[in-house]
């Protein structure tokens, strides 16, 4: 025998998305793609969506031109080096400035993640009608992406009949290692994070890694079959995940308070 | 439809590893479990394992009975509230101390990670013939894994005729975000990063995010199945993957260099 079933995850991406444009219902494109390639998806199935498509059907794009940087905007863009209208709208998505170098600035977003550039896109981020002369275009994240979750989980459900769980993610770069990973910035239907705290070792003592980041886990591998994907697999089933259905678990829970953390 | 076969990834726990002592040869007691499931393993599946049962074959416990903290460890142990001896072993098996407080001790391990207590476990932590009178026994990571992840590999193709790749994983915690995520410690046969600079987005840009922590995603995909298993389940088979074969590929290529790192 070459392979199990008890306990195994499978992980694939949802083909025939077209490229999503403004104003989109992004939960019916979801269900069309289902339709056309004759699948239904399962009880407790966990779609990961980037953010990507999720900004884009909310039409968060802003062309660079219509944006007019304030004096610390351009103090900032000075002192680093950047366009001063992209540092304008980084600040406008922040709370606050964790840490700024040549080429670098690294803020606080108002959904709480810790980001380069707020999590701002200038790659994919062209709108399908630019008019001539317009741009450079850029993509902001996704607003209220808990809640954009619910709605395509909630679609999905009315649709097909099953719990289906939502993780809008992107893919966020850290300090001290190289490279990003698939991290969770909304959630709907599974939990964010997974306290196992009063839960014993082997040898009955109390665990230390006793917080999960479960939500991030399953971005991060979602990311990893994505990133074998050919472009434009911006939705990725993982099957098989056994969660307690939580429909009102906030990704707020994976954000650490400002107040407390070493780092910022 | 419910189910497709192309592109998908497919992660489960390998079952039958006894617990770990000191000395075992790990490779022997996988290629155990193998045959004792009848199972066979596949041409570049990665193993994930975590570095508890790595650190339990290389016999990396430590009586804390036996350590004698020096005038340093003591000063920091009384300024955060923490076991002298606990303190002394950290220092040592770290090059830095990133952040202290109260109860806390953030370092940056020899092996590049930066985390609390250097990675040293305190659950999961007997020897297996700990005599009465002994401990509080610690578990320290492995020394060289990513030589202990090419003996297991090696090993592995030895007996059944593939290529396996093979991950050590610790759970890491991190800046800004709560829950720890598997991360990659020691790699063998799959890259430590995938960097994709020079290939286009959709409308012919370039892309943003370029490096993706290709090694810590896998990583953190085998801790998202080995969160739902029962205790005692420390090998996890991700089978589906297409990487470049990369026998040489060191896991420090994850490690950001401590020169040029903002958050240290």
């Amino acid at each position: 025998m070459t392979s199990p079933s008890e306990g195994t995850v499978c992980i694939f991406p949802l083909p025939k998305l077209p490229v999503v444009a403004a104003g989109d219902d992004l939960a019916s494109l979801i269900v069309d793609a289902y339709r056309k390639a004759s699948w239904e998806p399962k009880h407790h199935d966990v779609l990961v969506i980037t953010s990507k498509v999720v900004s884009r059907a909310q039409g968060r794009f802003v062309d660079l031109q219509t944006v007019h940087p304030d004096k610390q905007a351009i103090e900032i863009a000075n002192e680093i080096g950047k366009d001063p209208r992209l540092v304008a709208l980084v600040l406008a998505e922040s709370s606050l400035v964790a840490r700024k170098a040549p080429g670098i600035l690294i803020t606080k977003h108002h959904l709480g993640l810790v980001s380069a550039n707020a999590g701002i896109d200038q790659s994919n981020a062209l709108p399908q009608h630019a008019e001539q002369g317009t741009g450079p275009w850029v993509l902001l994240l996704p607003q209220e992406p808990d809640r954009a979750a619910r709605q395509i989980g909630q679609k999905l459900e009315q649709e097909f009949g099953v719990q289906i769980a939502v993780i809008i993610s992107d893919s966020l770069g850290r300090p001290f290692r190289v490279g990003t990973v698939g991290s969770a910035i909304g959630v709907y239907g599974v939990p964010a994070i997974s306290d196992q705290r009063g839960k014993a070792d082997l040898f009955g003592r109390p665990l230390e890694h006793t917080i999960t980041a479960f939500a991030d886990q399953i971005a991060a591998s979602a990311d990893m079959v994505a990133g074998q994907a050919a472009e434009g697999r911006a939705v990725v089933v993982v099957r098989g995940m056994e969660y307690p259905w939580s429909p009102h678990a906030p990704c707020s829970e994976l954000i650490r308070p400002t107040k407390g953390d070493l780092f910022l």
